[in-house]
């Protein structure tokens, strides 16, 4: 028996038909729609929420997960339902993701290699029989043709666009002439249009992340940048991971084809959307720069992850690599050129070599350290003669993932705490009702606990008799778990209940204590002292939010160089615009590559010592 | 109704199911089977003969144009005979074509800027996590790759091909590696393999003339020559020359992707079969360089000819220029590369470029005189500053067409005669039986009667009453145009009856009047005097077979230069062969035609005047 299944998001609506008994998280994920797990659908991590009509009786993990009201209204979560009758299915609006896209615009010399020029060819004539291709190379200066523009040529030669393009300065002794406009690459000619009839010479540079794809648009012969855009990185109905997405594609030969088709999707999505905001087409879009960690690029390339995963982690390439669209299946100009940005190992991407084009991390004869924080926190620090690098696992919560009240850094999500005695303030995201806490706020909040004693050093929440009587009140057990229940529901005006656990300290723990044993190590590998490092770069969403005072105060950054922390946004979606825009950038990040020593660190002994006593404030 | 025909060439038999009524010309030409057809149809060059059984009634045309011995064993002509029973037809086997394919190689150094390697890559180790791909890099010294050979890479990391490929030298200390074969196109690796599989890195040369193609294959690693191959053009069902191809295309837009489909799937049949002579596949053929006439080429990438074949002849394109195999859908690695040779101007192609490269013409102090005779004559006179180039219409009649007799340089083909005023003796090619005459043949036939006076100084066949007896004997009148029957039946063994006609002897005083003309021209343009060109080379098929005496005897040469002479072979498949072995070639050629002024005769009074008076012997 077969049941209809109408599914909307942010006012998008698909009907499907479903057979009795299907899990409902499965449709949703099959689905274009997006909507988190981070659990794998156990039940547990209660981020797949959605409202249901007709509302199915509530499951037991339901009722000790959502709230009574949560409940009334209809919400469930998908994972714990099978499909067996009609339902509407409501998920909540994703809203505009609040990652750092970076509208500012990066500032580096404008040579992409890419141009485009305008020729006035003359018409031949009976004494004059030169090829029409040879009048146009020897006004560009080029010396060779894509197939595609010698098509355009013969299009134009014969006047397939009427006849315009003709010269207006056909007066009396000049020859006939017609205008072309020419795409050139280096001495090749990628695109010939009627000179009326111009067309744009656009690039990309699109920010590849686990979560979140952003796309940036420019203009290759101005170097502005023209629009942006961002959408979720559909790979993640595989696993909100990249470990969990690796092992989709264990044992199932079709796993990497199917992430790779899923982002190619997407990111050719992403380039149609963003060229259609300046009213422009894929086809104008000629050099496409991609940065992203070794697993995102090993998927876009349908290349098997899973030696990165296991020991020795090794990946199959981690070069700068420029491909042909169509090698790629990417739809931007067949002529033009997809270059990706070379990673250091496996564990340490081009997201990375990103970051370091845009912080100037390994130009400098001074000491530089640089952080990205996400779900793995990779760290470098390094000067003009040697970058030293690793991978710490930091998990999700940074994210808002593995935190009973976590999620990212969407509309809603506290952003920052004030903890005092007697009260608490919090702003959040778009002045929204809070609907959760993201990395930033989770920070604040622990760090201010911990000044008022609330969070003792080793990460324990006190007794509710040890507290001061505003944050007695606000004590709970939750499942035997102690932990604070933040705003009431009266209080906060918001919807959900919103608490911070032991659990979620200890997450918190393990997260700061492995970056700050990453930088540990690498301090001890350069052999330096702390105050041999003269700039510190934050950057990953998360870092742009918060506060580098809490930062060192909870220990995730030396105290020492509390003064030296600069938050330095999206680093890998700077870098890949850099890169757009100079291709000369590839030698320098070829260089940062190959000077990079990458250490491991899954095996290394010091680093375990560094971790455990790390993790204490 | 339908019937059934079996059309059988060369042992090869097919069999068609058609309508009442269809043409069998087109049915045959629809095939893959190759009939000519200078007429294009109509009845009146006598080429499409093929034999029928059950044989139709003759119609006249037959009567006039076969012998009655032909007629009655079932010899037909295809182009009058419509489907109205079933039939077999037998196609007249075409032998081996005797064409110049060059048996011996080319003298040049060897550089064809492609390369095999062999790698030991280390395996990776922990402390190793290198990228494989990085290792590759390191030991080949390159910095890109083709997507199929990443893709190859994937295959031996993940082991698809066995354990093989492990070093022998596992030894106790030496760390574990893996042998590689890397073929490398400048810092690019393009293939890779297993190094205990290695493949062959292969490269073609292709001559596409107007008639026939001519394919060879060399070994890039040595430069040897390892095969040739042959084929006629199946391009001549559209018509034996250049300009009735052009006008199929004419009104019918589908035309020029008939003439590219046809060409493209023969020279990829060529491929095959040249490589499979080695022991190969088109998988190893990793540089392929094309030669031809500009029409040619323009078919090969399906762009419209017509602006060629009408004032002013401009072509599309000259120019040298490199393609992806798959851009051309043409049969090689797909990571190899397609290089065409430059053209001059729309009718002195990119094979005389080539001849020039074979010949040297165009690199001496001294100037040199090119000569390749075809259905056109192309004809280049320059030394080392400057070049001038010309083409002349020399009609078919050197390569048989439009000769009642006349037949290209196939086994038994007359390929000369000596003339006596009491006796003809001649040769045929291959020894066999007689069957026409071809270009040399002719030549020579002329060129005798001529010195016995049987043809005047004019042209005119002398009337019966003033030749020797033995020519009188042979004397006859053909539809009132006076002829000499050459070989009665009886005499000649052979099955069908030679003629030489008065139109004969003037369709061949055009073609060498012509010639002789341009020759003209070109000295005058030169402004020297004709002691002053110290080499003359004669190319193309016919040029190879003529006694160079006999070439000034009628005038086609100048006799001043009759010591001078060389004969070339094929120089278009030399210099197409030169330029696969080595690239740097591909700047001469460029040069070549930089230097190259292309002089424009169709319209040039001078011309027309030397064109008259030289057409007298």
């Amino acid at each position: 028996m077969s049941y209809q299944i109408t599914i909307s998001q942010s006012g998008r609506e698909k009907i499907f038909q479903v057979e009795t008994g299907a899990d409902l998280l499965e449709i949703i994920n099959k689905s274009d729609f997006y909507l988190p797990s981070y659990c794998g659908g156990q039940g547990i991590c209660g981020k797949c929420r959605v409202l249901m009509r007709p509302e199915p009786e509530a499951k037991d993990p339901e009722r000790e997960m959502l709230s009574s009201q949560e409940i009334q209204v209809g919400v469930r979560l998908a994972c714990l339902h099978q499909v067996e009758s009609d339902l509407e299915i409501e998920i909540e609006e994703g809203g505009e993701i609040n990652i750092l896209t970076g509208e500012e615009e990066v500032s580096c010399s404008l040579s992409p290699g890419w141009q485009q020029s305008y020729l006035k060819i003359e018409e031949p004539e009976l004494y004059d029989q030169r090829s029409y291709l040879t009048r146009v190379f020897e006004k560009a200066g080029c010396r060779s043709i894509e197939p595609r523009a010698l098509d355009r040529l013969e299009d134009i030669v014969e006047g397939k666009f009427g006849p315009m393009g003709k010269g207006s300065d056909n007066n009396s002794r000049s020859k006939s002439t017609q205008a072309l406009a020419a795409v050139i690459q280096d001495e090749k000619v990628v695109d010939l249009r009627s000179a009326d009839r111009p067309g744009r010479l656009l690039g990309a540079a699109v920010d590849i992340g686990t979560t979140t794809l952003v796309f940036y648009l420019l203009d290759l012969e101005s170097g502005r940048q023209l629009a942006v855009d961002s959408a979720y990185n559909p790979q993640k109905k595989f696993g909100a991971d990249v470990i969990t997405r690796v092992q989709h594609t264990q044992g199932n030969p079709e796993g990497i084809n199917e992430l790779r088709d899923t982002l190619v999707k997407a990111l050719n999505r992403g380039l149609v959307d963003t060229a259609a905001k300046v009213g422009s087409g894929t086809d104008d879009i000629y050099r496409l720069t991609l940065a992203g960690n070794t697993i995102m690029l090993h998927t876009l390339l349908g290349k098997d992850c899973e030696k990165i995963a296991r020991s020795p982690f090794v990946p199959l390439f981690s070069e700068q690599l420029s491909f042909r669209p169509e090698a790629l299946s990417l739809k931007l100009n067949p002529g033009g050129e997809v270059e990706l940005l070379p990673s250091i190992s496996g564990y340490v991407g081009a997201d990375i070599t990103a970051d370091m084009l845009a912080t100037g991390v390994g130009d400098s004869p001074e000491y530089q350290l640089l952080i990205d924080i996400g779900t793995n926190g990779e760290i470098a620090l390094g000067r003009n003669d040697k970058i030293y690098a690793c991978s710490v696992a930091a998990g999700p919560s940074f994210e808002g993932g593995n935190i009973s009240s976590g999620m990212a850094a969407l509309p809603g999500a506290v952003d920052s705490f004030k903890v005092f005695d007697d009260d608490l303030e919090y702003t959040t995201i778009k002045k929204e009702k809070p609907r959760g806490i993201c990395g930033s706020g989770l920070l604040d909040l622990i760090g201010g606990l911990l000044e008022i004693g609330i969070i003792t050093e080793t990460g324990a929440l006190q007794q509710p008799g040890s507290m001061p009587e505003f944050w007695q009140k606000r004590y709970q057990e939750l499942e035997e778990v102690k932990a604070l229940k933040l705003f009431s529901e009266g209080e906060s005006q918001g919807e959900r209940e919103i608490y911070l656990t032991q659990k979620d300290i200890r997450q918190f723990q393990l997260a700061k204590g492995a970056i700050r044993a990453g930088i540990e190590i690498l301090q001890q590998e350069a052999d330096i002292s702390k105050e041999e490092i003269k700039d510190v770069y934050l950057v990953g969403g998360f870092a742009n939010y918060l506060a580098p005072e809490m930062a060192c105060r909870i220990g995730m950054v030396p105290e020492v160089l509390s003064d030296r922390i600069q938050q330095a946004g999206n680093g890998a979606g700077a870098g890949a615009r850099m890169m757009l825009l100079n291709r000369k950038l590839a030698e320098k990040a070829r260089e940062l590559k190959e000077k990079t020593s990458y250490l491991e660190l899954s095996s290394n002994m010091k680093f375990q010592e560094e971790f455990t006593s790390q993790m204490s404030f």
